[in-house]
């Protein structure tokens, strides 16, 4: 039904300029900001903060009601992006879900590497809690190598003694620095944004020379137990699709309760595209209906007015 | 919230009488069939037919209307169960998604090995087709090895130049005879009910000196293109865990819709224990719900009285 949406969409990713030089790192933060930094969407205020001591944006939806708050990571390679790219992303998830929510600014690599986003998305994490949301009321999420931090960041609240949060959601996380994926060579055609030399971009300018298989860098290698409720989506035209898939295994192993949904023919954090992608609309549904059903009964509204999943 | 439920449940199949020596398969036939035979739910009118050659069980639930069908394969390894053995199961997932169902009599090993379930199946769903039933009104759904005879019939019928049904559900789906699954050796203290040994054995039944890696005998390894939309559920106490979770990754490879969900401290077809566990009750909702949402129009009804998944 959104076959022609599907491949608009794709046209459109493949067709964005490629200069014949690699971009600078400033070159890519500025063209990313340039391509997705907009205004949160209607009807949601924002106001910037604090958070873990790191700039942090706050988006409250009208439709917030209750303690119920939503923790977001950007994503961006761990080198771009900010809240302000994912204003959009990170509202409109909000609005479903019906909750208040934090996107933080984190530090970046190269200036910052590893673990300089881990530490900020603990931090971020332990004074949400400390200013009296209890986990039962809290939520993450994150998007690509904010996916992969939103679950850094659960494995090292987990080590810190912290409670985990109600759930997590995970739009095509990043979560291997070592590439072992097989589809990081058998999707090399179908995905239209990243190759494997744009990840091993990110993941040198990351990590540099430390160990790529550290468990906060690489989550999909970490002892997953204990973690909350996750719900992973990822489309199927992506070099990270095993990143996700593998994930899903790893949580299982660990008797973690997660849900995966591999959408076809769709590309790396298809979410953005709500307003013209009827795939991603319905996975912000069904993200936003995730987060709150986790959520306590305090912390939830019944998300009446959003589709039965599937 | 359910934890109660879930340990009970384990205790209880842990506690199933062990012989000294292995069972005979007549044996195992007439103990499955003590344990699992019963009738059909409440409120559903069952009818002795016969289907693509083979005894079928005709269920229909008073809540079914319209031209949607949902045909079933029934778990056992190949070589245990029947229609009866899952009344109850495939009668309650008809029910709560409004359709009639039929379930297959096929075949069964060791007296008809490999392909005979397969002949069986691809006959059945072609007899239906026949019958007048459109693809767009047609959905599948199987158990254990009815979840890897549900894909080689789907298979087979891609190969035979059918037209695919509208989607399937796949409830521990058994895809692999090769026993590959790390979770064949990882999640052996886990599982309450199977054992590496025990898999094997099925496996020797249904395929003896056969090739285990044909991909109508292990799916998992076939290529899964064409396939319609699957929603796959296996608990995380399971051996076979990793055959449903590689079978996602395979289908993403294949640009298939799949969502897959594990669900923690559960085990193999935990929707069988529907009136005794909430993850069970639960998990046949989103089934329901998801077999109805890809109905065409006219085969759907809205499963309104459904609560919304997640």
């Amino acid at each position: 039904m959104s076959r022609q949406q599907r491949d608009a969409l794709d046209a459109m990713l493949r067709s964005a300029p490629r200069s014949q030089t690699p971009p600078t790192v400033e070159e890519q933060r500025s063209g990313f900001a340039a391509a997705f930094a907009g205004p949160a969407p209607q009807g949601i205020v924002t106001r910037r903060t604090v958070l873990g001591g790191r700039p942090a944006l706050e988006l409250e939806p009208a439709e917030a009601v209750g303690p119920g708050r939503l923790l977001y990571l950007h994503g961006g390679g761990y080198v771009i992006g900010s809240p302000d790219t994912h204003a959009a992303l990170a509202g409109e998830l909000a609005r479903r879900a019906g909750l208040r929510a934090v996107s933080v600014d984190y530090r970046l690599a190269p200036e910052h590497p590893f673990p300089a986003a881990v530490d900020d998305g603990l931090a971020a994490y332990r004074e949400l809690l400390e200013r009296g949301t209890g986990p039962e009321d809290l939520v993450l999420a994150g998007d690509s190598a904010g996916g992969g931090l939103t679950l850094a960041t659960l494995l090292a609240a987990r080590e810190a003694g912290l409670p985990q949060p109600a759930a997590a959601v995970l739009f095509s996380p990043w979560t291997d620095l070592t590439l072992a994926g097989e589809s990081m060579r058998s999707k090399a055609e179908a995905d239209p944004i990243f190759t494997e030399a744009d990840i091993r971009a990110y993941a040198d300018l990351y990590i540099g020379a430390g160990d790529r298989a550290n468990c906060l860098a690489s989550p999909v290698l970490a002892d997953l137990t204990g973690l909350p409720p996750l719900l992973v989506q990822v489309g199927a035209n992506e070099v990270l699709l095993d990143d996700a898939v593998r994930l899903a295994g790893r949580a299982g192993a660990a008797d973690v309760e997660v849900t995966l949904e591999v959408g076809p023919s769709l590309p790396h954090v298809f979410q953005h595209f709500y307003d013209r992608l009827d795939e991603a609309d319905a996975a912000l549904d069904r993200a936003a209906r995730f987060l709150d059903a986790h959520l306590s009964t305090a912390g939830r509204r019944a998300a009446d007015h959003l589709e039965p999943a599937h």
